[in-house]
Order: structure tokens, then sequence, then C-alpha cells
């Protein structure tokens, strides 16, 4: 395969973004990523996106979007892993360049979720979910994310408390960025007053969701320093999936799909998790970021949430994640999530990332799920020295 | 790139499987493509499907559907380009055994949308189209088809007679097809006394929307040999789009996206069009199966028709079509009709097409459209000699 790197970045604010529609805001990403890039025009388009069809009652992105952007008759199909989306579409856009079929490919994620009754969106949201089985029940993905972190709190006999670090941190790093939908920060004390939304899951626990596109250009390594001074190279990519509901699952509190994932990308890059500079997580919940932690190993079982609690995770800490706010603070839109990971981490590690910048990183993990670990999408990306 | 062969092909037939669930289709042709090359297991599983999220209420069919075909683990998308996803998701099956991403893949369209009334099924089929241009104003595929068609009649001057050699001969293929959703033959004259479904498109010109699933196992072709008596190589590959709303096309008689992808496929596999003997076209409707003809190089402009009223797309014909009825007699699951395009051509070129067989095929071309010509997926399949 050939060795494959990030040539151009772009995004939209994630918020509430009425006036703009779901072709709209993917091509303004498009658009910024040629210009980060410099340049113009590639062979294929992969776009993530997980609720188009229910919400926007627009299937077929990926032709539709090529279109839109300028793009007419490049290969380009829509790739969907709910949640995990963004990151799956990027895992798909990483192959088509490694395995030489194109040259130049643009991941676009994109979703518009907001502009609908609450009644609209929860229903849509029911289909993240095992349809038959937990969605059927009304079972919305705050409630899976309610039945994880119960789980957690009966298992390791820690206290709701214990995960406000996780919120904090994301607030903290959010109100940095001009692209985040939650701006405020969060002060200790604010995250025991929360209403709750899914008990024991509060309104601090689980993240937003927001309308909003991230796009990447791709190509070859061998290429990337002709076209810009600051390729990030993708190290490590892939995928791995685990049972969608969670009464398949062995245990609630093992991310299997995680753990095969990370594990793939750290040995194709030829690292270990201590060589990662910084971590874009999949914070939907403030338990999913502890167990998340937990599956890479830089916590033992049950022990995720005392980094957040010992500020690990601050951008100056041994292990900062969520750097841009994570989904709770930057904003949840779905299957753009998982290209707006990919977005921070190139900044990142490109030293671009202004007041949100972690010193030194050279090196970063987007980590995307869907279905709370059903897919896991994993990238290692690095500065190209 | 490395050589890639489909080692199993499984399907179920087509019709309206009220009783049976999308993911039970789905496991159904993926545990016949698994007995059918004698393997078990494989690293991937990508989904091709349409209209899942709207119908039947559920996304992120790659993890539900691997761990649901207890493929638990493997790296696991949807890929969704309208009508052509089934082609699509075999492109990227393709592309990631080709890149030595993984090492054997599974193939899956599925598609589950008749046990829903008109109105539901016809609304969501407004997502195929352009939602914001077209779908806006109530034209559904079946009124894109009539535009289509309604302007060749005009520009090249012939009757809408024509067009029923297609369906004449999609019958009697499709009559002694088990798999097939409508096994009734067409005689002369049933045709010119069809009911109207969207002037001048009648019931004859459309293909039935069915449920159905079909599969694909996909290996390295230098091993194929080790598992199978008789892969079937995939000699070339291509994914190719055009303006999904037709105001955008420069001309509504010519299918761009299919002469790119044809085009690319054929060059790919070192072969030109009168070295394929059969083609599975995207029959969805007559006026689409004329155009394809005319696209490929089969026919001039305005009169890939003469090809069915000559009859040389039947069986024994110079130009053979929809061997096991096409769209239009074995019926048009969606996002499940790439797949069993590929399954059915494998089963010519393997000589295991029974009374279907076209004497001869060595080498088929399945050729999958999305959105009348939108997203065009062509795979040429070969017998490995």
């Amino acid at each position: 395969m050939r060795d494959v790197s990030i040539i151009g970045v772009g995004m939209t604010p994630v918020g509430e973004h009425y006036e703009t529609s779901l072709r709209r805001l993917a091509l303004q990403a498009v658009r910024a990523a040629f210009a980060d890039s410099g340049t113009t025009g590639a062979a294929a388009l992969f776009v993530g996106n997980a609720l188009g069809g229910q919400l926007s009652k627009q299937e077929h992105l990926g032709a539709l979007l090529a279109d839109y952007a300028g793009m007419t008759g490049v290969e380009a199909a829509r790739v969907d892993a709910g949640e995990a989306s963004g990151g799956a579409a990027l895992r798909q856009g990483y192959i088509a360049v490694a395995s030489g079929a194109v040259d130049r490919a643009v991941v676009v994620g994109v979703e518009q979720v907001t502009d609908q009754t609450q009644e609209t969106r929860l229903a849509a949201m029911l289909g993240l979910t095992d349809r038959e089985h937990e969605g059927a029940q009304g079972v919305v993905p705050a409630a899976i994310g309610g039945l994880l972190m119960r789980r957690y709190l009966h298992e390791y006999g820690v206290a709701l408390e214990s995960f406000e670090g996780f919120s904090i941190n994301a607030h903290a790093n959010g109100a940095r960025n001009p692209n985040a939908m939650y701006r405020n920060t969060l002060e200790p004390g604010h995250f025991a007053r929360a209403p709750m939304v899914a008990d024991p899951v509060n309104l601090f626990d689980i993240a937003p969701e927001g309308d909003g596109a991230a796009a990447v250009i791709l190509a070859p390594t061998e290429y990337a320093r002709d076209w810009v001074p600051l390729p990030v190279r993708i190290a490590g990519s892939a995928l791995a999936t685990d049972a969608l509901p969670l009464h398949d699952r062995s245990s609630l509190l093992t991310l299997a799909a995680v753990k095969l994932a990370v594990g793939r990308a750290l040995e194709q890059a030829g690292v270990g998790i201590n060589d990662i500079d910084l971590i874009e997580l999949h914070d939907a919940f403030t338990v999913l970021a502890a167990l998340q932690l937990e599956m890479v190993g830089l916590a033992a079982p049950g022990e995720g949430w005392k980094l957040a609690a010992e500020g690990a995770i601050s951008l100056d800490g041994r292990a900062p994640i969520s750097t841009f706010g994570g989904l709770k603070s930057r904003g949840n839109p779905f299957g753009a999530t998982g290209v707006y990971q990919a977005v921070e981490v190139a900044l990142q590690v490109r030293g671009q990332a202004g007041a949100n910048q972690v010193p030194g990183a050279r090196r970063g993990l987007a980590l995307n799920l869907g279905g709370a670990g059903a897919t896991a999408a994993a990238h290692v990306l690095e500065r190209l020295e």
C-alpha cells in the first residue's frame, strides 16, 4: 500500500445552521480544505453522513455533493457507520489512495440535524441503535449512555461527580475554539447541579448534537510535499466493529472495537500509546471518554476518570484529549464528527492549533465511535518530518 | 494493487419478503455466499443499502450485520450511492482487498422496501432524486424515467413501442430464474396495452421494487484457486458520477458516468466492449437500457432500442443483457441490485447459469446505476482460466 497524507483541512463552525442546507455545509468545508491545500480537484469524494436520509430526506450524497462541489464525474460514495460515519469515510478515502486506485481524494463529513423538532430528531436517532431490540423500546442514544454509565458507577463504585473533569476540560478547550458550539466554561460544582438527561447521564455528561461539516484532502505521501509545506501523514488507519446492541456484548465496560482498531492503527504506525501526544476521542458521554482511555491503555479498568480528575487530559497534561472542545463543547455533528477529529489532530501536529495548541505535538490519534463502540475508527496522524 | 477475485456468491429470491427482516435477508445471502465459497469468515464487510434508514429506520448496518452474521469485530461499513449502492459497495470491497488492507471481504447488498404503504415508499424514494429540486416537486424516480423517455422519443423520433423488446427479453429470461420476482412472460402486444405509470413510462417499461439480498466473497486472485475451482476475476472496477438532478446535465440522453465508468473498467481489463459476452445492465426503465447500450458503444445514439427489436439482446444474441431477468423481471431491490448483477455475471462466466446460460460466456459486465446515471458502477468479471 502507498503511504498517504492529509494535505488540506477545512471545517465550518459547529452549531445550529438553520439557514444552511446540508449540501452547502459540505461545500463550505470542501472549499476550505482545497484552499488550505492550495490544490484544486480530486479523483474521488467520500462522504461521511449519518442521518441525511431520515432528516434531510436526501440519499445518494456522493454524486450530489461531488456535482455541487464542482467535482462532477469523480468517483463518489457516502459511507455510513452511524456516529462513526466520518471516521469510516476517512478510512475509505485512505484505502482508495493507499491502493493506488485514486491519486487524490476528498473526505467530507457533514450533518444537518438541528432544524427539526426534538421528536423528529430523536425518532431518527433511534436508528443509530439496534432498532429492533433497543430503538423499538424507545432506547435513544442518550439512554444507551445512561446504561453504560450506570454500569460503570455500579461496577467500579465511583461517584457520578468523578466524571466532571471530562466536561470541565472539554469546555475549557472549546471556549478557545471559534468553531465550537458551546464556548462557555464550566466550573467545579456546575456539574453536580446539571439537570438529568437519562439518569445518571446529566446535561454535562452528554455532548450536544450540532450541524457542521469538515473535510480533508488526501494524497500519496510521496507527492505531498510538492503541494504543501506541512503534510500530515496517516501513519495508521483501522476500523473495527463490535455488537451494536448492548445486550450482545460480553461486558458493557469493554469496548472491544476500540481495542482492536487502536491496536491495529498503532501497530501500523509502529508506535505505542505513550508515543501519542493527544487524542481526539469520542466523548459523546463522559463515561465513553473514561472507557476509551482505559481501552487504549492509558488507564486501568475503572480508572479512566482519574486522568480527568488529575488534570492529565488538559492541553499541558500527559494525555491531552478533546483539545478543541471534543464532542462535548465543539459539538457532535454525528457523521461529521470523525472528520472534525482528523482536522483537529492535523492542526495540532502541524503546530497550528493556536490557543488550543498542545505543546510540541507531533503525533495524535483520532478515535471516532458509532453506536457507543459498535464501530471504532482509529487514525494515527503525524507530522511528516 | 493486488488482483482480486470473487470466490463465492449467494442471493435470496427477490420478492415481497414481508416476513423477513432486513438483517435476516442479508444473513441469508451472506451464508449462501460463504457456503458457495467453502470458506468461513472474512476481515471486512461492506453493505450496499439505499433506504434502510428511511424505511426500516435502521442506520449503521455495517456493525449490525457483521455481528448478526457472526463476523463480530471485522471492519464494516455501509456504502450508499442510491440505487447504485450495491455496485458502490462492491467497488469498496474490491479496493479494500486490492489495497492489501484486508485479505478477504464480504460485500452484501440488501433492501427491504415492500412492507410499507405506497405513500411511505414513494416518499422515501424522493430521497433518491435531488430532494431540493426534484423530490420537493414530487418528482419520484418513475417521473425521472418519464422525462428521460419523453426526451428520447422526441429527440430520436421513435415510437413508444420501440422499447417493448427490452421487457420481452427481460421477462423471457426471468421466467426461467427461480429468484426472479415476476416470472411471467410477455408477448408482443402486451406492452402496448400496459397501463401508464409516468407518461410515457408504462407498467412494462419500469422495473418493480422488491426485497432481497445478494452477496459475494472477495479474495486476492493469487490465493483464489486454493479455495474454489472457479474463481471469477474482477478484471476491471470503476465508479463514476454525474449530476444527480437532470437539469444539471448537458444532455438528458448522455449518461456521462456510464461512459466514464465503463471506459475505465474496460481499460483496466484490457478489453473492448466487443470482448464482453453479456451485460447485466440497469434496466430500471427500458429507456435506460437503450441509453446504456448506446453509452457503452454497442449502438449509435438513438439506436439502442434496435438491439432489442432485432433480438440481439437475448441469451443467444450478440449482446445478451438482463440474462436472469434484469431489474424488470428479477426485480429491483435498490441497494442490493448491483450485487445481484455481480452474482449473475459470476454465475454466467462460471458456466452455472442453468436455463439462463449465455453459451460460452467467459467475460461479463455488471453495470449498476443510481439516480438515473448520477452514479455508475462498472465491473468486468471474467472466468479465471
